[in-house]
């Protein structure tokens, strides 16, 4: 049987395994619960678009001693058996009297003994992927167990990159890279903002990115507002700044960055903002070595825009989600250390209220930061007017 | 302020909110609490990509009487106040010491009352979207408020389109549908199966999907057997049937549905087996009006294809998410009614064990069902050898 697409060896999924014993012995769990696509495949290499469809749960149980276990619906049987995982059990889903709660129930007070400790990721960033009633009917099951935080061993684990997922995300910003080169092909005045984005997707694909998970992106006069929208059919016109910010996966793996063009030759305010973006984020990429914490780089960057962030982040881990891990932020006092993937995520204020966000990726190596995605240049790149 | 991309009129979203007051009134509730994109989109016309990112949760309450209350993170402001929804409150997130749930707290206690009873979805295919760590800080600082089950008041709503719904999710078929018919362009022996995959995508947004949120598939000799991995390296070879499922997303809505296509003249087998498929999907249409259970379909569909199947479904909901609502199988009894979308999803069992599936969208009318796929060809396409 061929490996699962996108997967890593047998030895990388014991390496981290044995990881994730070690934070459990230290806890005292009994086994590790896990729920969400990010974690799942991070242990066992099970990547699907599936998950999109809500219908299904799906569980992958890390005991203390020993291997994984997967309980899953049986339309998964074939997939997981692609990966590292050999205890597979199913049931046939969708079953609306037992979704899989009562095989659940039994494979965990197997693994751990009835009075077993299940650790279950519940902190910053994480959510339970099961309806709130089976998550009960699950405790009613197994009343002796206790259901308590893995403490962050799970994120703690996901953090620290590989070298495999390193030279996955290396190969994710390089698709995404060729596609930003090839803006000026989709991108000029007159040429409404929903097209453009349609267009940037096909060119991340037609680069070879196996899918576009995340496209956000702008366009205004002199800088843009706000970047979450979904686009307009607003039409590109001369003095706009156009920005484009992109999720594209391969291998299951996510690069973030984004690119800011000119619309026709840019103000003075909009050249030199882009200048003071690139600065910035260059100080935080000398600011990120082993031991400087996430804050550190947020000052770094912080020192160069100038103004005040009211709220949010100057960038964040990037890997199996598009952001995971600590935040570039005063409050974050998370060590950095090698084999951490970041997007340094800088924005400016404009004299007028609007802003400009430059995003670029790095790993952080052994005494000094890399970068990911080639840097943008200096001069904001100029689109036909 | 141009409204947000996709919203419908706010005379829409008063509607779906009465309706879900008018629930909440039958079952004694204070006001419901969402939590996931789907559900949060379907009562404010909140729509981004911007939920990819896990790091920050978004809540909207609908109180059970008045207006709904948008607490969310203050990046999302901008564009909820392109939607309908007045009362945006924001806090600056990420904030890893209190991430919105002492505004969430107050805002519930406000509306509802300290002893308010407050309804989450709980049940079949929902989950949670916040960490479990915020859900029992929220119960703590609210501690005298009842969190329980929104009893299905929200997916019983989703479960029914309007004419507005409907109409978008006409236009996503189409546009799935002349990506399908082109599919002799980028199919044909000796193609990669990742490259049909990645070029089928660039397809599907040239034809003017927003993204591709789902791409499934599979090719084999005379069938295939799994349906849910990512497309490998394989390439296309004479004999082979290659199946692609599509879930693209326009204005939000999604479509779900399938076509098969043989490379070379099929075998009679493959040939046999695909216009039973068509068969089973014409039985399941003519079985579909107000009424009938979603069970009916699931038998009417399976006396054509025959066999026997061992767990799974013959098709399902769709909407605003991949995936919603009723599952076309012997279990589910919920009953049809005008307006309910589904996609009928048919499959057969071949005589070498391999299988093959087939899907098209409808829309339960008045007194029938209506096609929103354009049917598949009785006769299997052939592509080049």
């Amino acid at each position: 049987m061929t490996p699962a697409p996108g997967s890593f060896t047998a030895e990388e999924y014991a390496t981290r395994l044995a990881r994730a014993q070690a934070g459990m012995a230290k806890r005292n769990l009994s086994l590790l619960l896990l729920t969400i696509p990010a974690d799942i495949a991070y242990f066992s290499g099970f990547l699907t678009r599936f998950w999109e469809s809500p219908t299904r749960p799906w569980y992958l149980i890390l005991p203390a001693a020993g291997q994984p276990v997967a309980v899953i619906p049986a339309i998964g049987h074939a997939l997981m058996a692609r990966t590292w995982v050999r205890d597979i059990r199913c049931w046939p889903a969708p079953d609306l009297a037992d979704e899989g709660i009562s095989l659940l129930a039994d494979s965990l007070q197997e693994i751990a003994g009835y009075d077993g400790k299940v650790g279950v990721p519940m902190g910053h960033e994480s959510h339970l992927r099961m309806p709130l009633d089976d998550w009960a009917r699950l405790k009613r099951a197994a009343p002796a167990m206790s259901f308590i935080s893995d403490d962050g061993i799970v994120s703690g684990l996901r953090m620290i990159k590989s070298r495999s997922e390193i030279a996955h995300i290396r190969t994710t910003c390089a698709i995404a890279a060729r596609a930003f080169a090839r803006v000026p092909e989709i991108a000029h005045a007159g040429v409404p903002l929903d097209q453009v984005f349609r267009r940037f997707q096909m060119l991340c694909l037609e680069e070879g990115a196996d899918w576009v998970a995340y496209l956000a992106g702008a366009a205004g006069q002199g800088g843009y507002g706000d970047v979450i929208s979904p686009a307009d059919t607003r039409v590109l016109t001369r003095g706009d700044v156009l920005m484009l910010d992109t999720g594209l996966v391969k291998h299951g793996y996510f690069c973030d960055f984004d690119r800011n063009y000119s619309v026709a030759p840019p103000s003075d305010a909009v050249a030199s903002a882009h200048q003071t973006l690139i600065e910035a984020a260059e100080a935080g990429f000398h600011a990120a070595r082993p031991g400087a914490t996430a804050a550190d780089l947020f000052h770094a960057m912080q020192r160069v825009v100038g103004g005040r962030l009211d709220g949010g982040r100057f960038g964040h881990g990037v890997g199996l989600q598009l952001t995971e891990g600590c935040s570039l932020m005063p409050r974050d006092r998370t060590l950095l250390a090698t084999g951490m993937v970041l997007a340094l995520e800088p924005v400016i204020t404009l004299p007028d209220g609007q802003i400009m966000v430059h995003e670029e990726n790095i790993v952080i190596g052994v005494d000094r930061a890399e970068w990911l995605s080639p840097r943008a240049p200096r001069m904001i790149p100029v689109l036909e007017g």
